[in-house]
């Protein structure tokens, strides 16, 4: 019965690693919790590198500082 | 007062549909629980159906096994 | 497969109008999107009338001053 | 370690905006509360006006409404 | 940078199972997306089982069901 | 009309200390994008030190660690 919410950066994640998320997300949840993987519900939200902010800046400004 | 969130795949929702969905929350809230309508919240979010998973498989897999 | 998360301030909700609540959330989805029930989610969060504010103020705040 | 979720409506708030919001909540959780701004995660999402409801209606029908 | 909110029923997770449900969400998203472990965060709630439905009941009137 | 939640670690925030977060953060909103404070709603969710993790630890063992 499990509600997973994975938020990340919008940064190029294709639909192979987003389905590998789930499978993943999933089996532990069986694994560590024995939860039932039928009713196990995960959903990914890829946020826009604007809208996010660590150490308070967003990590748009952070990539930059990065690739200097 | 209460803040409702909403989240379905991203499959042809319409902005009709949003309406009725809006309204008929705040109503359940207003009739349920006696919540002032005033200041009842919804947020509807639609969520690609790559992004979503169930019993360890993406919605887009799933709709497509149930075409076949 | 909608996930619907309702939140209310704690302020004696029953398990009785909590059981509504989720009843008719899932009817309400299936009724205006045609979604499935049984993989229909909900989860309700009581959060303390501390910890929820409007218009700048608590409820707590809020429900002292409706009682003068 | 705070993790705050900024949810506000589709309607033009710009890179700049967002990024003093960033700013401005990462040093509140400092000053408030003592928190390492090192550690602070803001998420902004920005929600279509369709999608939004307060007093049962939505924020698409409200602006229609407010600009007669 | 990543966030994950993991909802699970409140049925007596103990807190070395939460400590491994940390540590494989932050290895996984290292692993499947390159993520930086050092900025992932983990949030579990525990849900009341009067306050989770699924498929329009509580799952405190499925476990009753199960038990029988 | 926004809707912030805010989830701290449950370390003792007083209740004066929640006030001060829905004020400024209400203030915040409006200041920066001229958000109407009587619609905005601000959720502070205060979660035990076992189900928050960052860096692949929880916090209960990164306390631990800190005071050694």
């Amino acid at each position: 019965m499990p509600y997973v919410n994975i938020k990340i950066t919008k940064e190029g994640a294709t639909a192979e690693q987003k389905k590998r998320l789930i499978q993943e997300t999933t089996r532990m949840l069986q694994d560590i919790l024995g939860k039932n993987p039928q009713t196990t519900v995960v959903v990914i939200e890829e946020v826009d590198t604007d809208n996010w902010g660590i150490a308070g800046e967003t990590i748009t400004e952070r990539r930059k500082r990065e690739k200097k």
